[in-house]
């Protein structure tokens, strides 16, 4: 009997509110040993006043000491074991562009790349090639034709596009073809199982057929393909939890992370400010709000700590919008660390605080990593917040007699 | 390789003991945010003398956001992994009044009803009739015959009473023909899975027959049935851990339970005092006392704080004189919470204590769910109680090379 199985049986109905404020990589590390993390750098009254009112403890995303990826991370948060769970790239992304996958789908992310006369790579981004010049390209690579197979070409930004390769017997486990260098040829697609040589075939005839339809272009005359992924099969929100759940988020791996598990995305913010409008709007409506910011961990990610700091101080700010739609349950946490002294994702445990009447309230005084180790929530898988978010909420009934 | 599967290989023999004193529904709510909860504002200077002797922490009882019954509770306890072990509320009922299952038994938890002239339910409980006119009606429903099949009928309190069908090919997967409700006629037994479908046939001719003894009675004319339940497969304490254990209980229910993890049940105290003296008069006979204090939880779940405050007290009072017999290892625990301010079973950990000589003492200076958060068992799900107790017995070997 696994969480799942646990929360269909007990889930119960009721009026409350659940809102997942999630900070993209929100954990860090201090610049220097006993320094102060980002977080604990930065202003926040917001969510030391929550961090006060609430419980507080660490978030273990996966397993101690494993990073994660943005899949992983979410999964956790949304409370499907992500060891169990696993998303493909291809699927993340494709499903974040609006495309909704079938079972019959294969979703591959591609670039576009630059090859020379002997076919070996000399920029893998093609120059990062202006979206007004890639997008035409990819929708040219839709005059692929492959018998037995339905050929879906999607622009995505810059040199990113992606491929949906629809059809039968089609197994989503193939190796990329980005050899993650330059001066060297792309790799030949190779399947990882047996269930996936015909992809691997699909794949390599998709190639032959797209370097004929960009031969002669200037940057973009190759591709290489990458993150091939069958759809990920998620039970959903409404199914494992009982709950309507809508997803607030700006850019589309984090929507499509939200579609996956059952959640519908609403609204077209691009701001936090537009973020709160969308969840105030968008209030009666739905059961569970997941919203998501992006910056703390792209700063993070540029390895720049006093813009992740100054990001997470702009995260504190929305806090108030929020709550001022008083909500039953108030989670904050990331997911994952991106510590900007490492310049990447990181194993580091994630600040999360809690709000809701009946949390037992510890003595944590203020939102930051150190402070977060007194608190009532301990150090915890992050696969558990959504049990004891729905436990807060008066959404879940006894197990046993 | 579970837990059981260690201590089955790891277990050694000693003179040791080690006592587990239960306060049923220990942990709790503040009554406002930041205020102290019930053990919290109770005085209990024996228990903050073995925390600061011992080493603390919180105790999840099932998993994260989990609100267990007294069953999964108590499982966790014992060191049977609550979602892997199940035991039914008649199961538990009927071994809690002494009667012993057999492989062949499906025991279903019955109340007398009030039924009106067109069979719809008046009053669920038969006007809570006194057990001196109940216990002879259940009596009266042995004359029940059904072919091929035992039928055991014993009167428990008020208007409740046990039955147990005895047979081959009965499965205990039947739903309960409580509605829940009056002014509604009973259900009738319905199997739940194929196995039971013998045993809901059997179960609607003993309601059949019932009805015709009861027809009459000016309260009791009929009855509803809850809680079927073939016999649980426990490996017994002996088996798992080495142990010979006796269980020290007023109620039925923590008796049975007790049982059927092959505890000895033992005295008939009921009072802590008197179970402290049986507890000593055994001293000798077993290697491991589980001892249970009810009215933490009863105190709870009416929501009174202060009456919870004072039972925590008396339970106090009582631990010197366990501790006079100078157990090797001594546990105090509950198998779960129940806050006054929700007036029922909850999530929330469970502050724990253990103390023995080589337990590592930490901080911990009192008995109390923020100041066990410093403690050295940290938050710990409430199976691996049983595991640190038989280490700091010395009663664990090493495991592997």
């Amino acid at each position: 009997m696994d969480m799942h199985d646990l929360t269909r049986e007990l889930k119960t109905a009721n009026d409350s509110k659940i809102i997942m404020l999630v900070a993209d990589g929100l954990g860090g590390l201090p610049q220097q040993p006993g320094g102060l993390t980002e977080l604990e750098t930065a202003n926040t009254p917001n969510l030391d006043a929550l961090a006060k009112r609430g419980v507080s403890g660490n978030s273990i995303p996966v397993k101690p000491g494993i990073s994660p990826g943005s899949g992983p991370g979410h999964l956790g948060l949304f409370g499907y074991d992500p060891l169990q769970y696993m998303i493909g790239r291809g699927a993340l992304e494709a499903t974040g562009i609006g495309f909704e996958l079938t079972d019959k789908d294969v979703a591959i992310r591609c670039n576009f790349c630059t090859l020379d006369d002997a076919g070996l790579i000399t920029d893998r981004r093609a120059g990062r090639i202006a979206t007004e010049e890639s997008a035409p390209l990819a929708i040219k690579l839709r005059e692929v034709s492959i018998d037995g197979i339905e050929v879906f070409v999607e622009p995505v930004k810059e040199h990113r596009f992606v491929v949906v390769l629809r059809g039968e017997g089609l197994g989503g486990n193939v190796a990329d073809t980005d050899p993650q260098a330059t001066g060297v040829p792309r790799l030949a697609p190779r399947a990882t199982d047996a269930d996936s040589e015909r992809t691997a075939e699909v794949a390599a005839e998709f190639l032959r057929q797209a370097g004929e339809l960009l031969a002669g272009q200037p940057k973009a005359n190759g591709l290489t393909m990458r993150g091939f992924s069958a759809k990920p099969d998620l039970p959903t929100y409404e199914e494992v939890y009982g709950l309507r759940a809508a997803a607030v988020a700006v850019y589309p791996m984090y929507k499509g992370l939200a579609q996956l598990a059952g959640m519908e995305v609403v609204g077209n913010a691009q701001t936090l400010e537009e973020q709160v409008d969308v969840v105030r709007e968008h209030w009666d409506d739905y059961d569970f709000f997941f919203v998501h910011f992006k910056y703390t961990d792209s700063t993070g990610e540029d390895g720049n700590f006093d813009a992740k700091v100054k990001k997470t101080e702009e995260f504190d700010a929305a806090i108030p919008g929020f709550m001022e739609l008083n909500p039953t349950v108030t989670i904050v946490t990331g997911d994952h660390s991106t510590p900007a002294m490492l310049s990447s994702h990181s194993w580091h445990p994630v600040p999360t605080l809690m709000v809701a009447d009946y949390c037992r309230t510890d003595r944590v005084e203020s939102f930051g990593e150190a402070e977060c180790l007194a608190g009532g929530l301990g150090q915890f898988e992050a696969k558990y917040l959504m049990p004891m978010a729905l436990a807060n909420a008066g959404r879940l009934g006894k197990y046993g007699a």
